[in-house]
């Protein structure tokens, strides 16, 4: 982080991509360090440096890549020094998290004021690789995130991170809400830069929380044919209630000729895979119209098959998409705000404590992920 | 084709996708009967019908579907009747072919005389399937090609077309070149719906006809970073004539490590693989920089495999291309005509007549591929 300028034409702060030092409090924090083993555990609680905001966690989500990570990881965790922020497993866990300012670095903007209520916006980047030139921080050849790749996590009870990553939340959004801010931006992303038009008809693979944040950012955009591909029941459920359309199942419907049937016969302009499985995208390719495209946003744990005179008889495209951008967070925000994301609070299916984030909050995704959508795990600042 | 408009507007002549009727005369053809079967033979000729144009071809050129029928075929051509021709092998070959008009069916415009230079446009298409009706003939779900799945082909003395396959050549525009058309439109197409612009650098997997296509294309509209992966010395000679900006070689340069060093560190924008093999496309996946597009415009054999990741992680995607749709040939015929495409007789590497297009044209084609670009056949027109 040079001399680059960020997206909106600013410098960034050299000072900004430092780790932030210790002082020496102690403080509870949930961290991973390795395959299987997360715990809650005593750390030093970080000092607020230049450039940097301190933040009271108040509300912070579990994510599916944090349970991937305790599952079969550390995967995007780095074992060794992550190139920004220096930092190995173990690595405080949380990067969904709303919380209130409770200390300024020296050189942040005046606008920010201790007690404000924020949302962080956890992509870490470098600023002058050639993807960050380009506005990409989200595809930033070192990047990595708060809460998984260091400068600790949501998961605890103080976390500084760049001023760049603050967001204010209006007065009427709250904390919790706030929280889901970051899955909500994955899928709102996700939509900005598919070539979805008002009029376009739309495939979800999966109705699990990024389906549901892809169902929603559609119906905020006036999307009037949602058809979703989920098995569970519960899932189908979520799907209805959130805004699909219609909610088929590839263990009972042939998904290439329902789709089709429900489109005049020819199949959507857009599928967005959120579930990141073979035989879904097989179906899912031969689901859409010539022209149409297919959206990965998907984390897929291995390589794929396809055939690619699927693509050029019909000139069909696939696009990788990969969180947010600068502009998105603020988006969804307002979205939410101003009520064309209204739904948003009920993807909260449960509240736990720090302390009880392994049994009832991991546990609980595993053993019981069907009827979860997101759990959020309550913070200092909301005690 | 009942009632369904066509691209422009107008209606589809009802009579149009009917097979010409045979006359009484004899006519010579060159006609494929299956795998390594290709026969110069009499057949009958046909005669023209309403809504129908009659030509005399003047020059075809052999193109590489051609010879994947004559190796491993068929594939294309149709051995259950094809659903528009309703004609199955054995058929006439030739589907880059310019002619002179000798006869107009009923009905068909009087714009047209007979004893005009044109060139066909051999796309076959329904007018009624999705595709269709959203304007893209390439993506007919009954597609088919004049010269691969019936209503003959360039290589014979005569051929009947549909109204709507036949454009008008412009003086300065030789039979002979014109004949090059078809596969010029294929390149320029191609970059037409590919998200290149022209402060762009793109890379294209293949120096044969198609990548030649595509240099020229990119060329055309001021490109000024061409790099080309090829392997054959003759193929690098060529794409260097054609204008590419650097030629770089497999299996002796790391592609991904020298595409990112060509530019400035990140990767090509746009990719087009004209080659279709595994390597070629997972080296051409990671020379793309963040948001930039594989173009797929090589008809594979098989699958393919690709990691989903490497996309997502760079916001990369992926566009099949089909031949063209209405509007290129008109594009290239007038790019030719005013000068901006003003390498294509280059292309021309051979010139044949009819009974050798076994041994002159497909076995130097099999035999002596990396020194032919174009081989062209004489047609009756241009005895």
């Amino acid at each position: 982080m040079t001399t680059a300028t960020t997206q909106d034409g600013s410098l960034p702060h050299s000072t900004e991509n430092k780790p932030a030092p210790e002082t020496s409090q102690q403080m509870k924090a949930v961290r991973f360090h390795g395959k299987e083993d997360l715990r809650f555990e005593d750390i030093q609680e970080p000092k607020c440096g230049a450039g940097q905001i301190k933040v009271v966690p108040a509300w912070c989500g579990i994510c599916g890549s944090d349970l991937h990570e305790f599952i079969g990881g550390p995967s995007l965790c780095p074992t060794t020094p992550h190139p920004i922020t220096g930092e190995t497993v173990p690595l405080t866990f949380g990067h969904e998290f709303s919380g209130i300012i409770e200390e300024l670095g020296e050189g942040v903007a005046e606008k920010w004021k201790v007690g404000d209520r924020v949302v962080v916006q956890p992509i870490i980047y470098d600023g002058d690789c050639g993807a960050c030139q380009d506005g990409l921080i989200n595809c930033c050849y070192n990047n990595g995130f708060v809460g998984l790749s260091g400068w600790g996590g949501g998961l605890s009870e103080h976390v500084v991170v760049p001023e760049y990553a603050v967001y204010q939340l209006p007065d009427n959004v709250g904390l919790d809400v706030a929280a889901l801010v970051e899955p909500l931006a994955v899928g709102w992303h996700a939509v900005n830069i598919s070539p979805f038009k008002i009029t376009d008809s739309v495939l979800i693979l999966g109705g699990g929380p990024i389906g549901l944040a892809v169902i929603q950012a559609l119906r905020a955009r006036g999307c009037n044919k949602i058809i979703v591909s989920e098995i569970s029941s519960m899932r189908k459920q979520y799907a209805k209630d959130f805004g699909a359309h219609h909610v088929i199942d590839p263990t009972k419907d042939d998904i290439v000729a329902k789709v089709r049937e429900l489109c005049d016969g020819t199949g959507v302009h857009v599928a967005f895979d959120c579930a990141g499985v073979q035989p879904g995208m097989d179906q899912a390719v031969l689901a859409i119209r010539a022209r149409g495209t297919l959206v990965n946003i998907a984390i897929w744990e291995k390589t794929a098959t396809f055939t690619p005179n699927d693509f050029n008889f019909k000139e069909r495209g696939y696009l990788g998409v990969a969180t947010y951008v600068k502009g998105d967070f603020e988006e969804v925000i307002n979205a939410i705000s101003d009520g064309r994301l209204d739904n948003a609070h009920k993807m909260i299916t449960k509240r736990i404590e720090l302390d009880q984030v392994l049994e009832e909050g991991f546990r609980t995704l595993i053993n019981d992920k069907d009827n979860q959508v997101k759990i959020l795990v309550k913070g200092s600042s909301e005690k």
